[in-house]
């Protein structure tokens, strides 16, 4: 089985399982062995951190007992946090896996760049007010696209030995009213990949790297010269793709 | 001085200050307290309930020392949580006082019709994917118009005896996109009052009650024959409205 979910990862120690906190896996799991009388173990696509909101998550489970999809659907939504919502529930081959078979992601970085940021965006954006040049971001993020080994963007204290090499599909930042929005896709991302580019975006606009500098930040893997991570409330999850076009959600 | 506020209610006890809890009247009274070095006492335009919002709150008070206004905008939301926003200050004459100046209020309730509530919007809507006759619901709005009294929509337990007449200037339902918003503007509302006349106008839109049943509601002055008050996180405080033009604030 299938599950496409969204959240607001703000009250939510991120997607893992950890005990004695509230996480999204964790809840899921909850929800889905209440429904079904024994433990359900549930695989995510991948994990978010503390923080990071998802539109479209995607997870795989095994059942024992079938539930009709529909019932199946509104069960689970009635057991999780309002700030947690299935959105569909699918039956696919049971070789599916929602991190193995995941060919795509989708991530979204959003700025807000007003004076005065709205209390009912402040868990969903990063208020950054201070003079950025936006064009110069806008370049800068083109720069990652294509294959590229990320080392440099991943989270000190990684899996070392695996490989952080990743092909980046699009990146790009746009206006979007008093937001800035960055989007980026790619095979996968490694921890903390995301939030280090925009953080290095960020160090371009203040004027602390030039877009020149992405080549060389690339290159020379070192993890000192990218800009400071960028806070996790501005991330979202946005997609998750699958080499089965049946295996998607309508999102908010 | 006179401040604008807009605040996500979902974390907070209300506007009112109490011992212990956070309430928004007791955050900025800390918060501008703080910036004088002695005790600043707020006066609101009204109470919001635990989990209400507002979009534009008002509270008058006075400072010994002066402070350039911008800056003290800016100091202020410093110290603020960001679910709470001073959006502006201004000098007003002594007299002027948040709640006794005020002419009138208006007050808007957000219900998401939708089937899934988007777990970002969550907080600040009413999520009730039942059938509900809406042709009805905006018919029976309109009946709460003119000079009443709201007796029978008080809360049980209020101020029995100051008076619970109220104007109504304008009351209307109407769809926008997935929600369904009901908007109110009058010279002042009871306690509960907002959230028991979108309580009965649920019962209307369930069939429980019809538009016809509104005046006689009014007539009767009787609490037990309205509909259950509404949930508190669909309650707006939209404006407060002075004599003078310009105590405004722009709204998100």
């Amino acid at each position: 089985m299938v599950i496409h979910i969204a959240y607001d990862g703000s009250d939510f120690h991120g997607w893992q399982i950890q005990p004695g906190q509230p996480t999204i896996q964790g809840l899921l799991q909850a929800a889905l062995s209440k429904l079904e009388g024994f433990t359900v173990s549930v695989q995510g696509s991948g994990r978010t951190d503390a923080g990071v909101h998802a539109l479209n998550q995607v997870a795989s489970f095994q059942l024992r007992n079938p539930i009709p999809l529909e019932n199946l659907l509104k069960a689970v939504n009635r057991l999780l946090p309002r700030s947690i919502r299935a959105l569909a529930v699918r039956e696919v081959p049971t070789k599916f896996h929602a991190r193995h078979s995941a060919v795509a992601k989708t991530y979204e970085y959003r700025i807000y760049r007003g004076d005065i940021c709205p209390p009912f965006k402040s868990r969903c954006t990063y208020a950054l007010s201070s003079r950025l040049n936006e064009t110069s971001m806008v370049t800068a993020a083109r720069h990652f696209v294509g294959e590229h080994d990320f080392r440099a963007f991943a989270a000190a204290g990684g899996e070392e030995k695996q490989s952080t090499v990743r092909i980046i599909y699009s990146s790009e930042f746009c206006r979007n009213g008093d937001q800035l929005h960055y989007k980026v896709r790619g095979t996968g991302f490694l921890y903390h990949m995301v939030r280090n580019i925009v953080g290095t975006l960020i160090a371009v606009g203040r004027g602390n790297l030039t877009p020149g500098d992405i080549p060389n930040l690339l290159r020379q893997k070192n993890r000192s010269a990218i800009g400071p991570t960028a806070p996790p409330q501005g991330l979202f999850l946005v997609n998750v793709e699958y080499e089965d076009p049946n295996i998607h959600a309508d999102v908010f």
